[in-house]
């Protein structure tokens, strides 16, 4: 009887609808509390996404989404289903299972110690104490251990973190192209910091206030074809863009008065994860499949637009005059040449996040080569604060003088997100990878950047990425684009190019 | 056994306090709808705030509710409960039978008509016709009617409705209070038109820029105690205050440049609003109580602060070399008395939102006779523009010249908000009641504000209105406070006096 199937097929995307909405006023709250909510509403605010959250919750792991996924999912119902409503189905069930199978009092256990530990975490940092943290970070390890036992995995322990936020993704893989890339880039770096031929940054260093900053931003963002009609843009201390529904995709950013650069390519970086959200089909308004597909695909599109647009020579080409008036005559005696170089300057250093394009990947191999240990039983966490400081040492060559600028740095693993890191490493190999199928289909790339004309660009990227939201898992979108596995080779002839130019290396 | 009304006490609290919440998370949408919101999302936000109203009403109105109600009002439970869940039970019950007597079909006719009825009244607005707008009245009228009968009601019909906005208020109080004013306030107007002492308002208006303006407006909110952790500030078209929680009250404001009026005056207004809802006690957290108790009291708060405070000559004895210092010397030429009696100027005209303090009450009350007439069946919607013209002829002594500036110049009809006006002319004398009973305890007032200082008089407030939120009702606050019935007799002297001096009248 297909029409009974029909029936609740409906009403199980009314059910999930009900989720995207209670979702949806979710995250316009958290976009509140990080642009300016009030300080005293915050706890009660709180309190107020703790129970849309645990409505949330209960919905996904009701009796009632158990029958959906049975009954849809069985062989005489399954062929009557929508591709939308069959692949909604699949990401309903993998949320079902993976909240199912931890007994819910560890689960409530597990929230606790993640809250107290980034607590403790931040006393940690601020005073450069390692072993503050330690007895924190040992028992997150092992919960998560524990969880990865009840989830089950494949090959390695350390596949079923990766999983959770690159579906698909296992340590073969990462070891395969991280392995390339170590090699290429740590001898890359090294030529590039004997290079004579220094960019000089200081012209970049002038005063230059907020709202000018903020003007120029908007223009740049009009530029790359972000709708602001479907978004906005706002302050904050942590940028981030938030796609709340596909026509209120908001970007925030971070003003330095004294350095512009923060906000600049924090807002394209932005920009680029923006896009990606305001181009998904609208079909899939109001399932989980309306956003990105993974995090590392996410990254690729925010990578994409912030280096492989918003650091080349051709993009400035088009913008450059415009950023000398907002300047107001602090850019004048700089030459194009001048910025080009000194907005791609290289230097290894400490600290990720401030990490340059090409030095950035290796500060991510090193925090994937200690969580892979730390889940194979290899590494242990009390010997961490050496490992890290001997792994800088050895890619980077610079060494942290306490662990407040070392091992301590990162929220990540206070908040458990074991797996998360290699994302962004993986991000800006699919970036390099897209880029070169998309020479194919525009070889004109360089002109089009140069002449402004973003909008060939993005209709690919929508057409090949954006559109299909969750409805592709990355490495099928990463196959059926390029044609081809994960290839680090790509991101290491995009880096030895620019860096050669940049630093005249022969 | 006390104990099991304890526990099911409990119980209740969580169960409201859940309706809280949801209802906090809806507020917030609204505030940032108004607030800049990106316009391609509002579709599917609206949606997200219906599933969450939904919510709301089904919490609202559901057999757990009923059981609630029944158990714990019950006569040998009531007495284990404490006052805040006994009031707070009351106004769940009265939310519930308001919600339980309309037939659910005729509720979801009347959502429809309503919002098909707003689109209609913007175009006959727009057009200045009424006959457009008509028929759509006549059903709204018809359908408050029924709804009427359903809830039932004491007296005049129309009692039902004041009750909606100002509960206990009747008819009989307001034929009393309203017949004074109207005879006192026609014949001042009059004395006030046919001055020759005129103020001249045209000092008033120069360019000022938006963040010239917003930074004096917060400078005045601090002044008047406006808790700025708890609170921000923002701009929106029409200018509201939010209670989002007690920690979270916002004020909206809109700029003109050409006349600060708008910002200073709303700003202030607004900021009457937001130091009741910030002032609450905090016992009536997470329960319906955390709110004003009712149209008019809180509008006795906003223009107490409007009127009583912020047009008053000690107060800008204080603020005038504020204003003059952010005016940037457009100001430099006037005198304190000139700029006095300017802000204080009064004009009938037609439009009740740009009305001044001494002629805005006539135009509430032509509102209410119309309102009264036809729920009684005295009038007919077919003759309102007739009725409306000549009332505005009899008591302001002015004729619109189309019904856009006439008959159909507010919104509230078409929201079916019948019982509503009111509210407006009440705040007014119950302000002027409480400045009466104020001044016993505050003898040095007009003192106070020369010298910036309103801490004691937000104190006296906060002690009388503001802390006790939905836990008295409004006749109740008056009568504890005054310590007599709705006196209309103190807006009267308030304003004889006041305009008495700016019009110079012998």
């Amino acid at each position: 009887m297909p029409e009974r199937w029909t029936e609740l097929e409906n009403e199980f995307r009314s059910y999930i609808k009900q989720i995207t909405a209670y979702n949806e006023a979710i995250a316009l709250i958290y976009w509140d509390m990080r642009t300016g909510a009030p300080k005293k509403g915050i706890n009660q605010r709180s309190e107020v996404i703790g129970m849309l959250s645990s409505l949330v919750y209960d919905l996904q792991t009701s009796e009632r989404m158990a029958a959906y996924i049975a009954e849809l999912l069985s062989p005489e119902a399954k062929s009557h289903l929508s591709p939308i409503t069959l692949h909604a189905l699949k990401e309903c069930k993998k949320e079902y299972e993976m909240n199912k199978k931890i007994p819910k009092d560890e689960y409530e256990e597990y929230v606790i110690l993640q809250s107290k530990s980034e607590h403790i975490w931040e006393e940690a940092k601020a005073k450069a104490d390692f072993f503050l943290f330690q007895p924190y970070l040992e028992k997150l390890v092992e919960t998560m251990k524990r969880f990865i036992n009840y989830w089950g995995y494949e090959g390695h322990p350390y596949n079923r973190l990766l999983d959770l936020y690159e579906p698909g993704m296992t340590v073969d893989v990462l070891d395969r192209v991280f392995g390339q890339l170590r090699k290429d880039l740590v001898k890359l770096v090294q030529q590039v910091q004997s290079s004579s031929a220094k960019p000089d940054p200081s012209i970049l260093f002038f005063p230059f206030p907020k709202n000018k900053q903020k003007s120029f931003s908007l223009e740049i963002l009009k530029g790359l074809g972000y709708d602001l009609e479907a978004g906005r843009l706002d302050e904050t201390v942590h940028p981030f863009a938030t796609g709340i529904n596909r026509g209120d995709v908001r970007i925030t950013t971070n003003y330095n008065e004294k350095d512009f650069r923060t906000a600049v390519f924090g807002t394209i970086h932005e920009c680029g994860h923006a896009l990606y959200e305001q181009n998904i089909s609208s079909d899939l308004d109001w399932t989980p499949l309306a956003s990105g597909t993974s995090m590392g695909i996410h990254e690729s599109q925010s990578l994409f637009f912030e280096n492989f647009v918003g650091r080349q020579y051709g993009f400035w080409k088009q913008n450059f005059a415009v950023l000398q008036r907002y300047a107001k005559g602090h850019l004048d005696h700089v030459s194009l040449d001048e910025f080009y170089r000194a907005i791609n300057e290289s230097k290894p250093s400490l600290i990720r996040i401030e990490a340059d394009e090409l030095t950035y990947p290796l500060h991510i191999m090193i925090r994937y080569e200690i969580e892979k240990g730390l889940f194979s039983g290899e590494i242990e966490v009390k010997d961490l604060p050496q490992i890290w400081n001997e792994k800088y040492q050895e890619y980077l060559g610079v060494v942290p003088s306490h662990d407040g600028e070392g091992v301590l740095q990162d929220v990540h693993w206070a908040g458990a997100s074991f797996g998360y890191f290699p994302s962004y490493a993986l991000g800006y190999m699919y970036a390099a990878q897209f880029k070169n199928t998309m020479l194919k289909d525009l070889p004109n790339f360089d002109e089009l950047l140069e002449t402004g004309n973003i909008l060939p660009i993005r209709e690919w990227l929508t057409e090949k990425i954006h559109k299909h939201g969750k409805m592709k898992k990355p490495l099928e979108i990463l196959q059926d684009v390029t044609n081809e596995e994960l290839n680090a080779q790509y991101l290491v002839d995009y880096l030895r190019r620019k860096f050669s130019g940049v630093y005249q290396l022969s």
